[in-house]
C-alpha cells in the first residue's frame, strides 16, 4: 500500500522534515506547498509581471500556488494540516475544509491551546496529533499495523 | 431565479441581519449556523450528556453543528464567509475551503487589514466584499441585473 | 430549512413513532423502510411468484426493498440508524455504511452495551444517541437552534 | 488486468491466507484491515494518549483504522466481506454498505446459516461464496476466464 | 414519498397505460419517450431540415430524442424497461445500461422467452416483472408497503 | 415535465425574446446572463470599487457574472448557445464547453457561415439550429411530442 | 498516450483479434469479456453450485461476468461495441448505454443493415465503424495522428 | 510530482514546442490535439468514408478528434489554452470551458489585445500568460518552487 500524503500548513518550523525523515522507510509519497515564504508570496508577479496594487499582487501568486495545492490534495490519501503558534493560518484551515469535502482522511497537528478554536476542523479529522512523531506513528500503523513501543 | 445563500463565519456582529434585511425583496433563501455562541459550544453535552474532557465536550458539539453546516453549504448556490476582527475563525476558513471544493460560488467579506492572510481564500472567491451592503448589491445584480446608484 | 431524515434499522419497537411524534412541529420529512416484518420478507414472492429455494425467495424481496431504501437514503440529509437488542441487524449496519459513503450526516441510536462492536459505525457518525428523545433534540437544535431544558 | 481486492470482515480464522495463497499466481493486489485484534482496538490510545472513557478510547482507534479501510475500499475493484460465526460483525456489514454505495463489485463469504439475516447485503453483491476456494475461483475466472475442474 | 418513474422501451402495446392507470392513486410522476413512432423517427428532419442520407436523417432525430430520454432517466428513481416480442429493441437495452450506470433502480418487464438473452440486463435490475400489473404492485409496495391480495 | 433552459451567448439581437415568446405555453423555465452589455462589463467595479487596471476591472466583473452563469447552467436541462455574426464570442464557446462537461443537452444556434469553425462545438450538441423558431420547435417536441406543421 | 480500450459485444467472429493484431504497435491496453460462450454462460453454477431454475443459473453467471465488465468499462478510455448479424445482443447495447452514462468515448461497429435500429446507440458514439480495420485506423489516428493511405 | 499538461488551442505557431522544450527537464507529461490541420479536418472521412455534405464531413472528424481531446483533458492536471491572432478559435474556448467544469487548473496564453473578449475565460484561470516562456516558468515553479532570475 503506497500512501500519498499532503503536508499542509505552517511553514516556519521543521515539522515536515521530522515527518518525512521519521517515515522514510514507509514508502510514503509526500507532497506539500512551496515552503519558501518569499517565493510563495511573490511567484505571481515574478513570473507574470508586477502589480501596483498589493491585492492583485497577492491574487496572482495565490492562484499559481493553488495549482500545486489542488494537485497535491486531490492526489492525496491523507492530508496532514499543521497549525503553528503564529499567524492567521486561514489557508491551512481552507485546505482542511477543501480536503474534507473531497473525502480525504485528515490528520490535524496542533498544540492543546488551539483545541477550542479548531474544534470544527478537528471534528472532521481522523486524528488530532500533538507532535510530528505521532503523525509518523499513525502513518506507520496505517501502512503496516505496527504500533510504537 | 431563487438563490440559496449560506452565511458563514463571524457571529458577534449583525452582518447577517444587514444582508437579509437589505436583500428582503429578492426572494433569496438564507441559511447559516446557529449563532448563539453558548448553544453552539454546548449543544453536544446538553443533549448527549456531559464530558469530563473539554476536548470531547467540544467534539460532540462540533459534530452536531456539522449536520447543519453541511446541509446549508451543500444546498447553497452562494456561500458568503465573513471574517471579523477577533478570534481565530478557522471554522470560517474551513467552510470556505469546503464550499470551494464543492464548486460553490464564494463571496468573502472582510476588511483590508486581512487581505494578505486571506489571499488564498480570496483567490478561490467570486468576490471580496468590504461591507454587507456590497454583498447585497452583488446578490441583487446576480438575480435581476440591477446595479447600485 | 426542511430536513429529510431516513429512519433505518430495528423494526420491533416504537422508536420511529417516538421520533416522528416528538418532532412533529419541526417540519421534518421522515422516510424509512417497510416495517411490517412479514411483508418485508415476502414481498418478492408475493408479487413476482414463489421460489422453491429460500435463498432466492429472500433475494427477490431484498431487491424490491432496496428500491425504497436507496430512494430514502439518497434523498436524506440525515440517516438515523437504530440498533436494538436482538437479531443480527446487518442490514442496519449496511445502511449506515451506504449512507456514510454518500456523505450523509449519521445519527446512531443504541444502548451502551453495543458501544464496542459499533465503534467503527459510531466513528462515522455525527452523534451517538441513547434514546429517541435525544434524536428529537438533535433535530430540533439543528433546525432551530433550541436546546432542551 | 490487475485486480485490486480488499478483504474485509472476520479476523479470527485464516480465510485471508487461503485466498491470497490460492490466488498467488493471478497478480491480484490484496489489501485489508490490520488483523491484529489488540492493535486494532488500541491503536488510538497507543499513539495519541490514553482516554479515561472507553467510548473515546474506541473512537480514537476506529478513526485511525478508518484511514486504512477507506484507502483500501476506494482503490479496490472487488471487496470481499467475510462473516464468521461469532461476534456482531457490524463493521463488516458497514464496509459492505460503504463499498456498495461506491459501486464496487462485492463478494460476500458466509455460511448458509446466515443467509436470511444477510439477505440485504447479499442482494447488493455479485456473488455469495461459501468457501475461500470459491472466492479464488471467482477471481481466477474474472481475470483469465478459467473455470475449475 | 413521491416516486419518479421513467417508462422505457417497447412502444407498440398499451403497457404504459396499464401501469399509469393501475398506479393512478399512488402519486407517481411518470415520464417516458415520445411514443409516436413516426414522429420519433422523423423529428430531426421535420424541425431541422431534410437529409439525403438516411443515416444522418436518423442521427438528427435520435439526438433530439436523447434530450428527453436523458432528462427522464436522470430525474427518475426507478426506470422500467419493457422488452416486447418484436424488433431489435437495442435502444431499450441502451437505456437500461445508461440507467444502471447512474445507479437508478431498474425493473425489467419481459416474457420468459427472453430470460436468457436478457440475463445481463436482468442481473442489474431490482426486479424482473412479467406483466404491467406486477410493476404496479411493486410500485405500490415500495410507496406504501401494501402487498396484493 | 418542466424543462430548465439556459440561453447563452449573443446579447445584441432579440433571439432570446423570440424563443421565450414562442415557447410561452410550454412551461419552460428560462434563465440566462445579464444582457445589459454595460452593466455586465462594469458590475464588478460598480459594486466593489474602481480599478486602475482594465484587466482587473474586467476580472471583477467576470467573476460576479460567473455566479449567475454557473447557477443557470448547473440547473439547466438544456443549454442553448447562440453565436452571432460579430465579436469573438469566446464566452459563448466557453459556456458550451462547460455545459458539455456537465453532461447537459446542448442546442447550438448559428448561421451556416460558422459551420466549420464551430464543428467541435456542434459535435457536442444534440441539435444545430438555424433560427430561434427551430429551437422553439425542438423544445415543443421534447416536452409534448408535437412536430411543426 | 496509453489508450485503454474495452471490446464489447459479439463473441462469434474474430473481430477482436483483427483489432488487437492491427493495433499491436500502438501500445493500446485492450480488455473485454470472457469470450468462451459456454464458460460465460455457466461460470456461476460451475463455481457456486448448480441451480434447478435456469433463471437463477443465468443470474449467478451474469453477476460474476459483471465484475469483469464493470472493471473493463470503468477503466476504459474508449469502448468499442460490436453488433453482429445474429442473436439479440442486448448485453452489447446495455454495455454501450453503461459506457455512455460514464462519459466514455464510444465506437460502434456494425453493418449498414442495422443502422436504423441502432440509431440511438450510434447517436451516443464518436464513430460508427463498418470494419475492424476502421476501428484500428481510428485508434491509430487518435494516438499518433496518422491517417491511412 | 509528475504534472500532466494538455496544450489546447492555436495550431499555427510553434508555441507547443517552445513549452515542451523549455520544460524538458521537469518530467512533465504533455498531451494535445493532432496539430496537422488537414488531418484534423479530414480524419473522419479519410477513415469512415466520404460525405456529400460538408456539415457531416466536419462532424465525423470532430467526433473522432474529441476522443483524443477528452482523454487528454480528463487526465490533465493543468490545461493550457492558447489563443492566437487569427481564426475564430471557438474550439479553444470550448476546451477551456470543458476543463473548467472538470475543475482543472487553467493557464490561458494570449496577447493583451484579447484581454477584454477573453475576460470570462481568464476569470476561470489560475494564470494569464503572455508568452510560452511564462508558461514554462509557472510549470517550473509549481513543480519545484524555483522562480526565474
Amino acid at each position: 500500500m503506497t500512501l500519498h500524503v499532503y503536508l499542509s500548513g505552517e511553514i516556519h518550523t521543521d515539522w515536515r522534515e521530522q515527518i518525512t525523515t521519521g517515515a522514510q522507510d514507509l514508502g510514503v509519497i509526500f507532497t506539500g506547498p512551496v515552503t519558501d515564504h518569499g517565493a510563495s508570496d511573490d511567484c505571481g508577479v515574478a513570473i507574470l509581471g508586477a502589480e501596483d496594487n498589493k491585492f492583485w499582487h497577492d491574487r496572482k501568486g495565490a492562484l499559481i500556488n493553488a495549482i500545486r495545492t489542488r494537485k497535491g490534495i486531490e492526489e492525496a490519501d491523507v492530508v496532514v494540516v499543521r497549525f503553528g503558534t503564529e499567524y492567521k493560518q486561514w489557508n491551512a484551515a481552507f485546505d482542511a475544509g477543501y480536503a474534507a469535502a473531497l473525502g480525504k482522511s485528515l490528520i490535524i497537528l496542533h498544540g492543546r491551546e488551539h483545541d477550542h478554536p479548531l474544534k470544527e476542523v478537528d471534528a472532521a479529522a481522523n486524528a488530532v496529533a500533538r507532535t510530528p512523531q505521532e503523525v509518523v506513528q499513525i502513518l506507520r500503523y496505517v501502512i503496516d499495523g505496527t504500533l510504537p513501543g
